[in-house]
């Protein structure tokens, strides 16, 4: 196979046949089709997109390229959730044992931070002792004992779509459906599961800017998966202000377990209830979604699944002290209120902005290399729509050093909108697909 | 600079400044930008095209990325011409002496072959003790004593282009308009001329498979020559069968020679002097079309333009011999006939499949490391239109050995197409852009 031919097939709009894209990936693995060739096909596929087939046929040979979980019998129940990345977003840490305590097994293999969306493994690694990596057999042992696990990828699964995924982000080839698709679908098929419910965020803050282009890759998502074996879900939930209060690792654990324990957030309850009951659904634990979201909230009012939060972090290694607010989380030290200069609503809370400022904090990544400071970030005490007063916090900074805490609040200034009036706000409203 | 930005940009079909046209081909030729971000770029220059500012800044990057020429004064008289490549092209050997012979001044750093079509340099290199590689210093003298030379590019004339354009050979990015004019302007704008006579060539034997593909071509290449500074004048050139009657590396030295002593095939003969003509009008040497091509002419029935040859050739140091029909070449011992069997008149030569015919038999790469077999070839007594009696030869085959031969032949069955009527045979024009 020459895949000089292969891609300028694609190039001229051409479909490529399963043996076709088969052999430029695992060509490409092997070393035999080299970087230049692979990022040339990319951009010919950013342009020329491809058929739902050849989406299906790059999935499956990414599964095909590394190692599959095997979890045992009982698949129906193993049911996983995906989020495409927004900021504040700690849902997995609040879902997965909340899924797990409604009787479903959640094997949710993570990611970790890039750019100014948060990664759950991150978040999970502020938390003392906690192991994000897992082998097979010891994920294996958790999900039966617990219920659920989070835990990093290993290189042995779907180590093509680990390779073309880093190739992706230096080419300009990230922001392309199919590839998008192939790359997370690739990771999940991995995961031995029956059901996927997936989070496709949209605004400001998440990757897809505007709710049309959400809803194309959700639809693309569900394509493929269905062709491949694969029941999904999606719901496109929105992304303009950061989810919750709280953004920065230790920061975000907390609020999940405020969640689980009767007390999170409006929106953050929201997104999580609406993705439970959909798992719920997909593994069969209930017929309809009155019955499922009334399991869910059940399983938070009664502290079954902060029980299952306990026991899932303390099988993986981690200790947290609930008896302290701080759960005994190493939190930076500088702390310092950002204020409102005036009386009025707030109009505004750019998340992508919040989620920069954070990473610049030192709570996120620039380069895969960077080393985070899981103790920095920022917790409001308003949401969009709130009244606040002059000189009220607006926020709490949370900073190792003075100087970055400085150009927190300095940044914040135009991040934070403060209206005389309310404007008409739109409230975005989760939607499924 | 960030070049995944710089392709992003391109992707999204926005135009890239000078600075930024230089970085990346700069940072490329210093190992800053990769191999895999340059083929990105380069296939979202394939589905964007460039505007004439940024070809005219990629090719001057180009040119700026190595040494150029200096030929001292007289500018004005160095005219030099480049073809696009066919099957049986000699032109070059004839015209470089021929235009030197009409007082032109012809620094010519001509190519290899590669796929179908054949290079001048390795034509040349079938002649005993030719050089084919000059100094600077040589170059210069040999211009100056003789009024031409042909050699190959040193690796420190645009080596941007040369990097660029083994790369594109191996992503699917040859056949681009902007990537051609550039890689083929830089290394002409490196020469120190004032002209340049572009032989564009189309049909089944070329690069360009169509008139109109041509057309886009010649006036693309016009108008960033012109741009930077450099006049151009193209033709547009049929290349359905391959170019006179000799195609091979020695075989067809021994035609140009033919040519020049004025025994040359009709088509051969109409090309070599109408570029010959454009080349005497750019150069200033001659007024009018009409006065031109009488003087190119007159250099040819005189025997200027042959004493021109002989005198270039012996400046660069190979030896032939005028007294035998072969020159003193080592051509292929195995010859055989291939004849017609039935009478009728030939309707088709593919030029193409006899390109590829004859790099089967030794005479071309498929590899460029690939050794050349200089004496093999095919030499053809018939043309398209010319009648053929059964059993009679349309072609002898010379081949290194018996098996190759055969191979010949038999694919020649098919090349070949003998038919009882002429056809309207479409006999494709020289066009002037």
């Amino acid at each position: 196979m020459n895949p000089v031919t292969i891609i300028e097939k694609k190039k001229r709009g051409e479909r490529l046949n399963r043996d076709e894209v088969g052999g430029m990936i695992d060509g490409y693995l092997q070393g035999r089709i080299k970087d230049y060739q692979m990022a040339a096909l990319l951009m010919a596929i950013w342009f020329r997109g491809m058929t739902h087939e050849e989406v299906a046929d790059l999935t499956e040979t990414m599964v095909r390229s590394g190692q599959t979980l095997h979890l045992g019998p009982d698949k129906q129940r193993r049911v996983d959730k995906h989020s495409t990345g927004g900021v504040g977003d700690k849902v997995s840490i609040a879902l997965a044992p909340l899924a797990a305590a409604c009787g479903l097994r959640v094997p949710m293999l993570s990611g970790r931070s890039l750019g100014h969306t948060g990664g759950t493994l991150d978040k999970l690694e502020s938390i003392p002792g906690y192991r994000s990596q897992l082998t097979p057999e010891e994920m294996e042992a958790v999900v039966r004992k617990v219920g659920c696990f989070i835990c990093g990828q290993t290189d042995r699964v779907a180590p093509a779509d680990r390779k073309i995924y880093a190739l992706r982000d230096v080419t300009g080839t990230v922001d392309c459906i199919p590839l998008i698709v192939s790359s997370i679908l690739s990771k999940k098929l991995s995961e031995d599961i029956a059901g996927l419910v997936m989070d496709v965020k949209y605004g400001s803050g998440a990757f897809m800017r505007t709710l049309a282009a959400a809803r194309g890759l959700a639809r693309a998502l569900k394509r493929t998966g269905e062709r491949l074996g694969l029941r999904i879900k999606a719901l496109l939930t929105p992304m303009e202000e950061p989810l919750g209060y709280a953004v920065g690792n230790a920061l975000e654990v907390i609020e999940a377990v405020d969640l689980l324990k009767g007390d999170g957030p409006h929106d953050l309850l929201e997104v999580t209830r609406a993705l439970a009951g959909e798992m719920v659904l997909l593994g069969g634990i209930r017929r309809n979604r009155a019955d499922a979201l009334r399991l869910v909230d059940e399983r938070i009012a009664s502290g079954a699944a902060f029980r299952v939060f306990k026991k899932w972090v303390r099988h993986q290694g981690g200790s947290l002290d609930f008896r302290r607010r701080d759960l005994g989380l190493n939190l930076a030290p500088r702390r310092r209120d950002f204020a409102s200069n005036r009386n009025g609503i707030i109009n505004r809370i750019d998340a992508r902005e919040v989620g920069q400022i954070t990473v610049d904090l030192g709570g996120g990544r620039r380069l895969l290399e960077d080393k985070i400071n899981h103790g920095v970030g920022i917790v409001f005490h308003k949401k969009v729509g709130d009244r606040v007063r002059n000189e009220e916090a607006i926020c709490t900074i949370y900073a190792s050093d003075e100087q970055s805490s400085e150009m927190a609040a300095e940044r914040l200034k135009s991040v934070v909108v403060v209206g005389k009036k309310s404007l008409r706000i739109k409230h975005g409203r989760i939607e499924k697909v």
